[in-house]
Order: structure tokens, then sequence, then C-alpha cells
């Protein structure tokens, strides 16, 4: 049981700059803390509420930033993939492929993230229980790449709300695959803001500190210098001053939680 | 208020035989009871449960046959896109395009039907409030297209189990798209089997019943001449033999409530 | 399969004088439209949401009226219980004792209610699957009273928020007891207004109309000549002057479905 | 931020020698592992979900065992009032008297409680939302009592399932009453057994760690030293003979938690 690794970065890309800036103070904090990082960004927030909400810079622009951060920083980045036509030139510069939410059930999708031979991350859907994401799973490791990581970020609970099922997370386990736990989409109150997501950052290291004491092998945390100007997910992010904070408690409960794991199978 | 449309097929287009043999039951029907019917199958599978789950024809081989069924029986036909890239081939042979319920949020697939000048009819996913359909509906009339349909097909309810909210039939006649209810997905469980989703056609009739009585446009109901065979959705699927009891149960009730809404609004 | 009945009236009792005049208005609604009318008050509202919500009359002085109402309109009367000891003295004057739906699993409450011989209605809680309401009977019938009635009143779908599954209506109807759906505290709010419930009446006679095409033995519907300044409840009851349309129309929808249910049993 | 307090003990009192052997048994954990024990039994179980299902030895069987137990071990003591008037002679002997989750909406009963001037333990019910338990409170603190304690045992989630919303951990907090987690309710499956309740407690360690990482001041944990004969709850207590390192794992947590929550706010 290896320590917690944080995902970690803006929603989406918003420049080269910003996104370098971000990185920067990022692995800096990895540092510091002495966990591994990876850096995540979208290229393309290609399901947003509304049809004028703002979707990030574009895959072109986005690969070369991927592939300087990664030289620079000496740091692996995840990036969503929204096509099957998309997997193979994201998979030219980045680490990690993430299957979004909504999209975890499609097939050629999952296949051609699967055909790279890149990690795959996929995020459960709101839809769907623990137990059905063996099949999800099935579908990248039936392709022939066992590299995947799954993701709770949370289940539709009535209406513009979602609730997290910590049972979901030894659940999901049972795939074999490791577990990453999505800390600031599962606080989204989906089309809670009538044309955009609202949420609640307020509840990031309250979802955080229960999914790391359960267990988990990472989180997923996104960051932003200002969130509240945000282009997107705003309401969700964790400001960049808060986040070494954050981090070195979730540290300390999971040194505690897998101390005790590894005594009792001892 | 017009007399209810009925959108109906089976699941999956299974081979050119047996969709004839399919579209000449139905059309049949369809004559003897005065309904507008809209012939329905899916050319693609896209989101099976589970990888070896049959997906259908595919798209080359379902779209001549769809043009054979407009022209033979003279009834519209529609069947569900599941990337940009495809509407405007399907486009040519198909009167609507069905954006799949996982799907209704994937702005680029929303704008490339859009862009066809088809009518667009777009399953609310499982995990929308009703009103959440207007930034949806506005992707589609923000593109320059007004033929939308919107349908409900259930919110997910806990784990493995969808429930139909009928306040929301009303909410979403707020956009000004006409409503289609869709009885026979509306009963399925997701991922209820295991390695696929169950369901329990005992119900399309209950909902159905129900959905006419507040009120829709239409109906979609899939149907087979053998569903315990069919390749998939068959727990849900309506049998052939019992389309035209139940239809005419339907019209009863539509007639009944479409009237005294007349009445009350002359 | 008898036409549906209609257990009506103000949410609490007020007064003798508003209750003996909101039975004389839905008596003479009864009388014109030809359906069964049960008159319906709380004399304590036991569970408001807040502890200075007004709770009604109280017990002893609304049995007189209760008394006065059936004697002087001739309708069976039906009110709540909420413990054991009253259930003696309220059999003394109403037909119809109703167990509250936080209550429906209160052993000792349903065998008292059970032990007065008179009719024993149960909401369904809204924590309860409608299957889960055979043991719920099966206290009162195995107490030696088969007459049962079950409510459906919504489940609870997130927070603050109901849903009604039209599918539990047979579900519950394989207990063998006639169900009643209550299309007034289905479409609540609970707790939705920080120290009250809210509401939607507007809804009222959707849900309705899809209860009575799914098929029901009754409706439970409360009204009021003035629901904005009713004490309790005010923001679901049907307003008196609305009662006659909603009722006619619900009849309607009753004797089409009903026909062709004796039809196909012929 | 006081270390966490544990309640525990069997679901109810089977017998005066059984519950002295619990006691036992607990109080040497609680005194070797250090941490302020409650001891937990119910004399009725007045809401099972079948007529048949066993309720415990009563009332009057049970008050001298709560004190002899009281005496011998120092420890206090909790059990549940189900009907206002059993609260006056429950007080003599108990110090905290719980609300049932599905009557704590009943205001008779929380005078009644709140008037004995013990304190009163609150379990929040499945289908309210966190923020509605500060009406709940005021019920009691509105009656003269300030001694109350909220409890977390789940919410409706679909049918026969209930979920933990870590988030109403910090929420229920706000009513400035102490939080106390109910780990072997949460993971129960009501009525999940046909003719009882199911539950799975694989969970309960999950749920508890996950509770004591996000913040509250005790839980509450059913135990046996044979849970699977037992007459009720069966599926969710925990073995006697897990309990000590269960807890020692939430003490050491819990330690983590709350020293740099002083840190941070020192």
């Amino acid at each position: 049981d290896a320590p917690i690794a944080i995902l970690a970065g803006p929603c989406q890309m918003e420049s080269r700059a910003h996104a370098l800036e971000m990185a920067a103070g990022l692995s800096e904090i990895a540092q510091k803390l002495g966990f591994g990082l990876v850096y995540k960004s979208s290229f393309d927030k290609a399901n947003r509420t509304s049809l004028t909400g703002r979707r990030g810079i574009g895959l072109e622009a986005a690969l070369p930033v991927f592939a300087e951060i990664r030289e620079k920083y000496g740091v692996p980045v995840v990036t969503d993939v929204h096509e099957a036509g998309q997997c193979a030139a994201v998979a030219e510069v980045v680490d990690v492929l993430q299957i979004p939410a909504f999209l975890c059930r499609q097939t050629d999708l999952l296949i051609a993230a699967a055909k790279t031979g890149r990690v795959v991350k996929i995020k459960k859907g709101q839809f769907l229980a623990p137990w059905d994401m063996k099949n999800v799973v099935a579908k990248v490791t039936g392709s022939g790449n066992p590299n995947v990581l799954v993701t709770e970020r949370g289940s539709s609970f009535g209406y513009n709300t979602l609730v997290v099922d910590m049972r979901g997370l030894p659940q999901m386990a049972e795939t074999g695959a490791p577990v990453i736990f999505d800390a600031t989409h599962a606080v989204q109150q989906p089309g809670g803001q009538g044309t955009s997501s609202g949420g609640d950052r307020r509840f990031v290291p309250v979802l955080a500190r229960a999914a790391v004491a359960v267990g988990v092998a990472g989180l997923f945390i996104e960051t932003h210098q200002d969130p509240d100007r945000a282009p997107s997910d705003g309401p969700n992010m964790v400001a960049l001053k808060d986040f070494e904070g954050l981090v070195s408690e979730l540290q300390a409960i999971d040194q505690v939680v897998k101390q005790r794991k590894s005594a009792s199978q001892a």
C-alpha cells in the first residue's frame, strides 16, 4: 500500500502561461510534502451545462503544453478524451487518459483508449453502482490493457445533487484497479446554478478526509490560484493557497490507516 | 394538441429481413388504429453493459434498410447517433436523429445533429433534472435548428433502479419541445443482471398509461416479436402481439385528456 | 372494479364552523358527480416541521364534530391516530383510522388500530419500498382485522423532495388491500421552506391523473377554500373552487381504464 | 475537541445475564483503550419489519438491569423511547433517552423527553436532510433542555438501501449539538431480507473510519458476542472480538484529525 498520489491542476487549460504557473506551484508543494503528483487539465470541456460555457484551448494547442510540463517539472500528466478518434494523438504526449463519467459506458472510446497502451483512468458515471464498474474495467482490460484506474466522483441523489457512498471505494477496489477519489467533482451540484453547475468547496476537505480514511490509492483535486474567476468548476476547486494544508492532513490520515493495515496483515 | 404519435421498433437492427418484418407488422397496426408511426431501431448499441454484448449490424449496413422501410411503408424513421462524425451520413436517410441519454450533454454531438436540419430527439440523462433540459435543448436551437423533441426515460434512484417522476413531463414541456415518453427504457434496471441490464416489461403499460394521462406528444415503445430472445433490452421490450392492445388503450386515455384540455381552453 | 372514491377535506380541523362548511361544500360536489366521499381532517398535526407550527383543535374537541359531519352529511370520516392509546376513543366516532407515514412501522399503533375493528388506512413511509408494505399490512390483518387500505404519498428522493414511483401502485395492490393515492402529500417538499414543508399544488392534477390511469381504488386530496391561508400543508392543498373540475376529469379517466380492464377480463 | 466517545451494546436487551456479560466485556475494553463508554440496549424494538420479530424484554424488566449496569460498571446508559408516556419512567434510571429515527418529528415525544432533563439523543430520520435537524433540535431546546445529541444513521437511497452523506456530519454540527455517527444502522438494508432488515457489517469499519476522519463527537456501534444469532440487527452488529481492534483504529484517526484542528485554531 503505497502512500496516496495526488492528481491536481486547474479544471481546464486556460493558456500556456497559466498552465506553467499552476504546474510550478503544484510541483513545489509535491516536492515539499513528498507525494507523487500527476498534473491534470482538460483541453476541452465537451459537456458544459450551457452552449456558451468556455471549453478550453483545444487539443492542438494543449498537447505541446502538456509536453512542456512533463519535461520541465518531471511530472506525468492526465487529461480527458471524449471521442475515440482523439485517443492516439493525446497518448503521444499524455501519460493517463481520463474517460469522463458520462462516457464511461461508451465502448468504442474505452477500446480506443485501451489500445494506446497508456494508463486509462475511468470515472464512474453518476448513474452507475460501484459494482457496475467491473464491466467497465473489463472493456479496457479485455482490450489488452491492464493499466486501469477507477475514480469515484459521486452518484445522482435526487435532483441537482450528488452523494458519495464511501462503501463504493472498497467495492470498486474489487475490480483490481487502484481507486482514485475525485474530491472536487464530488461536491458539484450538477446544473445547480441554472446555466452552470454549482458546488461547495467547503466540503472538499470533508469528503477527502473520509475517502483517505476508508483507503484509496490517490486523490483528484482540482486547484486554481483564483477559483472564483475560473472559467469552469470554480465553485468546487480548491484555492492553491489552501492546497498544501489540505494534502498534508490527508497524508497524516493516510499514514495511520495504511500502517495499521500493513500491521494487521503482517 | 394532436393525438399521440408512437415511435416503435426493435431495440437494435438485427438484420434486413427482421427489420422489414417488424416494420410491416407495426405499420399494419398503425393503419388500423390510426396513429402516426415512426420506425425505430439502433444500428449500433454503443454503450452495452459488457464488452461482449451484441451491438447491431452497423451504420453502413443499416442505412439502406432504413431507406427501404421509409419507401416501402411510408413511415419516417429514427435512430441513435453516438459521435459527431456520424450525423451527416445518418441524416441523409433518417428523419429523426436520437441523442442517447448518456450523451445528452455532449456539445459537439448536439451541434452536429442540429446542423443536419433533421429533427433532433434528445433523451434526458438519468442524471439530469427535468428543468436541466432547457440548456440541452438550447444547444440545438442555438445552433439554428428549432426541431427538437425531448424524451423522458427515468432518473437514477439508488443503485440499478430508475424512477419516472411524472412531474417531469410538464416541466420538460416548458422547453417548448414536444415531450415523448420512453416507456420501455423507463422500466430498465441498469446493470441489474450483472453483465447486462435487466428490466420488467410488466410495468410498460403502467407507466405508459400514466404518462398519457399526464399529457405527452408521443410514446417510444420498443417492440419485438420474441423479446426474450432479442439481443438487447429483451426484458423491457413489448411483445408485438401485445402492441395493438396497449396502444389502443393509450389512445382512449389520450382522447379523454386532450378533449378536456381543449374544452377548458375554449 | 368500483369507480374511484375520494377522501377529501382540509389538512387540519381548524374549527367546528370551518369543518362543517368544508363538509357541506364537498358533499354537494360528491352528490353532483356521484362519487363516494370520505371526509378527512386531522385533529392533531403531531409531527410538524417546527415546534411553533399550529397543530389543530385536538382529539376531544374534534370527535363531536366528526360525529356531526357523519350524521348531517351521511359521509364516513377519516382521521389520523398517533399513539396506541388514542385508537379506541377515535374509533367510537371515526370510520377509518389513518396511520401516518412516519409511523407505519410502529407495531403497537398498528395493533391498537386493528383491534378497534375499524378500517385501518396505512400511509406508506417515505423510506419504504412498495413491497415492504406486505409486512406492514400483515401487522393489521395478523391482528384479526382484514379491513386495510394502503396509501402512496411519495418516496424520499434526495433532500427535501419526494418522487412517486407509479409502479408502486400495482406493487402495493399485491398486498390485497385497496390502494389510495394521496395526491396532495405526494407534491410536498418536506422541510423545503426552512421551518415548514413546501409543496407545489400545480402538480396535484398531474400526479392524480397518472395514478388514476394506472388504476387505484381512490384518491386522497386535501382541499381548502383558501389554501394559502391554511395553517398547515397550504402549498399542496387544492382550492375548493378547483375541486369539481379535477375530480370530474379523474372520473373520466377512471371510467376508460376500468371499462377496458373489465372488457379484457370478460 | 474531546476524543471520541463510544455508545455500544447489543441491539436489544435479551436477558439480564446477557446484558451484564456484554457490559463487562465492553467496559473492560473501554478501560484498556481509555474511551468514554455509554452502554446501549433497547428494551423494546417497537418497529420491527414483521409482526413476529422479537422485541426485547420490555420496559419493566429492563430498567433494573440498566440500574445494575450503571452501578456495577460505572458507565452511563442509553435506550430508546417510543411514546411520550414512557419518558418519565425511563429517565429515572437511564442517562440518555434516544429518539428513534422514524419518530424524530413526533413533537409530543420530543417534548416529553426534553422535560425529563436527561440528555436527548435524536436519530436523524432516513427521510430528512441534515439541515432539517435544526427544527428537530429546537423542539427539545425550545422545551427547556439544552442537552441534545444528534445522530446520523443514513438516508434513503432508492429502495431497501441507505447512503451516508458525510457532508451531513458538519451540517448537523451547525445545530450546536454534538454529532454521533451510528455506524451499525448506517449499513442496514431496510426490509432487505423480505421479513426483516438486512445489512452488511463489513462496511461498519469503512463508514466509521470515514466519519471519524470527518470529525464527530462519538460513535454508536452495536455489538454482540455472536451477531449471527442475535434476535435483531444481527447482519449489521460488530462481533465483540473485533470491537477492540476497530475502536483503537478509530482512536488513532481521531487523534490525528483533532490535533490538526486544534493546531490550526491555535
